[in-house]
């Protein structure tokens, strides 16, 4: 029998171009495509979106013929993909290099004990580079080896319909040899959501024509080569998403701090009634302050213009108070699923999924004047932040786009709660350090840190200016004196060599992660 | 007499709205729209362009009086200006805040004795940040109290043709509540080298629609609102630039790796047989690598795309290698103006000015695939840089448009020697150490890294992998051992620690920093 006759009546309805049924098959007769060192790219942003059947498939072929360690490959997302997949596939060993993003506890053990070989890329740049043929340079074959993708749809022209996500799937299937597509019948097909434009090189690239979140400028399906694709599967797994971080009383207390200066700009009139673009992140401090927005009345007839969005913003849209939003994916939680498709034709007109060139694009971020918000893993006293590594050198999961943000946002935002635990002590961290240990962001990116305590303006102030404010305002009474002491410190010794711009006393910038790691608290630093 | 009766013949050439003429005055006579505490623009940028006779006449009162430390002010320009201005004033102590970017003895003291609040910020952000009220915003009046631009001629509608620069004068303009003109008629009138666009305020900001370095946009002058203009004089002074630096062996080695580097992209076909627009800064690796390029038949139709021209570019028009060249100034020496005014003809229609928001905005340098290339102060095994901060505290002169570039450009390159001089040693301080000592270009924005030694092409590398091509093609070979040795102890403590994505050992990080302080040169580093 013919892959059409074997189709089912679901995949018949979401595949519009029926030759390509042709090519339909199962997973495990596909695993030849996938030799040992093979170049994968897979669709998937933020855990959603990302196949399913294939490299499940893959991971029990290894797993039951002892292939760990030995069938290594060379693994290209947008940014990560499900823990069923990519964090399986670490577990067993199966990821050689790894890029540009991951969650997931096996695959970041595996990246800092040294079996994989991972490098962050701001998002918005991942999927160009890889197109320049950066990644593949030192190989034969320039391309992709294989890539897999999942589509709630396949149009008439055998243009994919992605699910939840776009990511970085145009540019995947650009630089693909071989294209699997796992067609998901379990969720809604996603056709009229997507605004895909494909990425040109230069000297032939165009201006992104976007003058407001709602502009559509692409088609509604990425076009692909139908002779490249070597088999298609139906899929009924469902994206393995988690709750959210639920808000508590330090992310309630930053929110209100950021919303109050929000509205302070309003009536200094350096923002319009409405705001301009919102851009949040993931985790409990993005959930209170978009859900601090929908509980108020603070603004009206507001927009988003971000990476991802996570449940709080079904509530930010039922507020009435936002009227459109855009993103390259929705990460909502199981039950945020249920609620987005339960109401599908109330969010369906006020919602774009783009590429993440586009929905990270400087070019559109700053034309638009984006907020920029994100939490870091800890900010110096001059306004550096570490958004990757902590103590320099542990990966937690990437750059992801906190600097295609924060870069060029009109306000460039940084929340964060004052402390975190350690081990032995619950304020055992203070994320108000002398100099960061591991720096992401510059000085010259950032405009406003916010932590519970309170909230440091720095537009327009010089380095040391900078220090006392976020001292005061932003770090933990019981780091305080500690910080105080280093800055001033430092000041005087800097000063009197005639090098004072930014004081810093190198040999000792360190020492509260030093107390930290060798005492479990950074309370316990001793300046001299 | 009226202004307009004591124009001169020359001026009257160069003011074609008469009824300007009438606000014709002397220097002298405007000092008392400076009152202490006034918040100041100038036009300039890179030393070419500022205002002279007001500036002068400034200092000169205030020497005359004795109001050295009196009469302080905030000083806003797009880059750095002439250094017998900015520099005298901050030898007389009569700047309280500055910003962007400068360039000079007194005002680098100034700066690091504390004296002068310095920020720096990328030069493409500078001038919306200053229209976005950022750094008004703690004054009653959230404009500029005066401007002071150089005109090189005024057109009938009152629109201000700039001389040899554009850099931030028309949103200086736009901030300004008054608006003094230096018509400067000793150099002659650049209309028709500038293509200028005023700037939105988001939401209302439009694509800039420049697909390549020759494309205009724009008005060939700043409109202004002359009912603000309270002052014009008549200049004579020239811009007061300095001979460039020549190249030497270091930067030709450095220049000859890089050109080789850029036709192996070729042959891969990473880069089209004209390459891409160049990027280049100042300084003699600079002229190194853009003389490499005018002498050899290396690439042909080239075109810029940068900041700043410099005179080795004049040879690379003369090459015929060069077909066109856009920048936000051109800042030759002495005799380089003198080749450029006398050849004016060949040059006037392959050149454009463009304001700093332009030349230096992501939306453009992303879409062109710009190649960027500068100079650091050090760059980090892990391919981190410092532009700006020398031992982490010090200020040089900025950041400038560093970032701008090479966080957007196609390719991102730095170059440098792989030692300096310290006062001991000439080899004393190596410019490749574990971590910078100051971060202003991340390991995500940097492609290339290239010293006289040879060429580290960190593309898709981890941070380790990268670590280890940085220190074998890079480094001088009286510092690799010392690099090697901190590299392979913090990978081995890492790893078993399970932290080992980028290695580094905070309490040693900064040793061959601190043994340069201590000793004189960072060759007498101890790790343990």
């Amino acid at each position: 029998m013919s892959g059409r006759a074997l189709a089912s009546a679901a995949l018949k309805a979401r595949v519009r171009r029926p030759q390509l049924l042709d090519k339909l098959t199962t997973a495990d007769k596909l695993l030849h495509h996938f030799p040992n060192g093979a170049y994968i790219g897979w669709s998937g942003f933020t855990g959603v979106g990302y196949p399913k059947l294939l490299p499940i498939a893959m991971a029990d072929h290894v797993e039951a013929n002892n292939l760990q360690g030995k069938n290594r490959y060379s693994l290209f997302v947008g940014a990560s993909s499900g823990a069923e997949t990519e964090n399986r596939w670490a577990s067993l060993d199966m990821i050689e290099r790894r890029s540009p993003h991951q969650v997931g506890k096996a695959i970041s053990k595996g990246i800092n004990e040294g079996r994989i070989k991972f490098f962050d890329k701001h998002l918005s740049m991942f999927p160009t580079d890889l197109l320049y043929g950066y990644y593949t340079k030192d190989r034969e074959n320039p391309r992709l080896d294989v890539v897999v993708v999942e589509a709630s749809a396949i149009t008439e022209e055998g243009g994919i319909i992605p699910g939840a996500s776009v990511g970085a799937t145009p540019e995947l299937i650009q630089m693909a040899d071989k294209i699997i597509i796992e067609v998901n019948t379990l969720m809604p097909s996603f056709e009229g959501l997507h605004d895909i434009v494909m990425t040109d090189l230069p000297p032939n690239r165009k201006p992104y024509l976007v003058m407001a979140p709602e502009d559509r400028i692409g088609t509604p399906h990425i076009p692909i080569d139908p002779d490249r694709v070597v088999g298609i599967v139906e899929s009924r797994l469902p994206d393995m998403t988690n709750e959210n971080s639920p808000e508590d009383d330090t992310s309630r207390a930053i929110a209100e701090h950021l919303i109050a200066f929000l509205k302070s700009e309003v009536t200094a009139k350096r923002l319009p009634p409405g705001l301009l673009p919102l851009q949040s992140g993931i985790g409990n401090i993005a959930n209170a302050v978009i859900g601090g927005l929908a509980k108020g009345n603070h603004f009206s007839s507001m927009k988003v213009w971000t990476e991802v969005l996570q449940d709080s913003f079904l509530d930010l849209f039922d507020s009435g108070h936002l009227t459109f939003a855009t993103a390259t994916s929705v990460r909502f939680s199981p039950d945020g699923f249920k609620r987005f498709y339960r109401d599908w034709d109330n969010y369906y007109d006020k919602l774009l999924l783009r590429p993440q060139t586009v929905s990270n694009h400087p070019e559109i971020i700053r034309r638009l004047g984006v907020i920029g918000m994100n939490t870091p893993v800890e900010v110096d006293i001059y306004a550096h932040a570490n958004s990757t590594c902590v103590s320099g050198s542990r990966m937690l999961n990437g750059l992801g786009g906190s600097a295609d943000f924060l870069r060029s946002a009109k306000l460039s935002i940084m929340h964060t709660p004052s402390t975190r635990p350690s081990k032995t002590d619950p304020h055992g961290v203070s994320c108000i350090v002398p100099m960061c240990s591991h720096i992401d962001q510059t000085e010259h990116d950032l405009d406003v840190i916010v932590t519970e305590q309170g909230l440091a303006d720095v537009r327009g102030l010089s380095p040391k200016e900078r220090a006392r404010v976020i001292i005061e305002k932003c770090a933990h009474p019981e780091y305080k004196p500690a910080l105080r002491d280093y800055f001033e410190t430092a000041e005087q010794v800097c000063l009197k060599k005639g090098w004072g711009h930014e004081p810093q006393i190198l040999s000792k910038v360190f020492g509260m992660h030093t107390a930290l790691e060798e005492t479990g608290s950074m309370k316990n630093v001793k300046w001299t």
